[in-house]
């Protein structure tokens, strides 16, 4: 859908607010252009005051791109769209992130072995409309089924090193994906942006605009 | 899976009998080493003759993949296992391959519109034994849910060009994965090979024959 206003969306000074190349690579493969600023917000808000998960990621990319945003005002520099996300797995209510060692990767890939969890990305756009900022924030729910593998071969996995910087501790997109056995939802989400819905969200802003 | 007995995967000579690209980046990002020999199988079965359409799929991958190792056993080139595939859509109990043109492809992409269609990989594996043939054939289902975007979306998607070697005229993978807004089951079947199934089917078979 963006491609039917690509003349617009090409105009448009577009920021990742994230360091991740996975959501690099979506959005590059998808065909839109945007520059790369790592958000510094350190990820440290209390899950405890969440009643659902996803709010906690829907904030913490809020957080995110509100850094890089007043970062860009201070040093005076110019964009029209901040994306900010952050991707959290939740399985029984409890919030897996990134894993803090090659132990607690194979302690939470052994939890998921043959059951379901969901990943979560909640993503936070802000729109400067010369000066004046818009605000959009939403999440994508995926659920995804794990194989019921051995402890061997998540052992096996983990010791690759692939885990260490993904939320869940394992990647769909490369060797992780063979222990996945099914999803229902947005692919990209499990990678870390949902696609299809950052997508609608941008063309219904700009289209809207544009009229 | 695969990893706990890559030591045994490691010194197996494996083909894969297809060019297309995303399937070989599917195996080399999950970490299997394969050689690449497309077949020259022409994809001619008369579509009528099948009850269910994935049996299409599933006889056009098992023709490539003896296409393949006859030609092998006749330049006396040596394998363990030949991999083959073929993908299709289906909806209604139509079969959509390849679009013929882009005036096909704009047809195809219009109907999946707000629906959703089945995406069918037929696998063959043909594992060699000792000059003994020991054949494996199964398919895997994934549902695909389009979004209802513009017609001015299609025909901008289909001028990029991306559709013409792809199955029901997208790629999920690239630019066509902003037009799909769930999917249900493997992700990778959608590229083009299932790679859960796939990994299971070779472990189990080597796992057998090791112990």
């Amino acid at each position: 859908m963006l491609l039917s206003i690509a003349h617009i969306i090409r105009s448009k000074k577009i920021i990742l607010a994230s360091g991740s190349p996975r959501r690099k690579e979506i959005l590059s493969n998808a065909g839109l252009k945007v520059d790369i600023i790592p958000s510094k917000f350190e990820e440290n808000l209390d899950k405890t005051t969440y009643k659902d998960t996803f709010e906690y990621a829907i904030d913490t990319s809020y957080h995110k791109g509100l850094e890089v945003v007043d970062r860009m005002i201070n040093e005076g520099k110019e964009f029209d769209l901040v994306i900010a996300a952050d991707t959290i797995v939740t399985m029984n209510d409890k919030i897996f992130e990134k894993p803090r060692s090659m132990e607690d990767a194979v302690e939470m890939l052994k939890g998921f072995r043959g059951l379901s969890h969901v990943v979560y990305t909640g993503v936070t756009l802000i729109f400067n409309e010369g000066g004046k900022r818009n605000i959009e924030r939403f999440h994508c729910g995926t659920q995804v089924k794990f194989s019921n593998v051995d402890l061997k071969t998540i052992e096996a996995y983990v010791s690759t090193g692939e885990s260490m910087d993904k939320a869940g501790g394992y990647g769909i997109q490369a060797l992780g994906g063979s222990l996945v056995e099914e999803i229902k939802g947005d692919y990209f989400n499990v990678m870390g942006l949902p696609l299809n819905s950052l997508f609608k969200r941008i063309y219904d802003h700009y289209q809207a605009n544009s009229d």
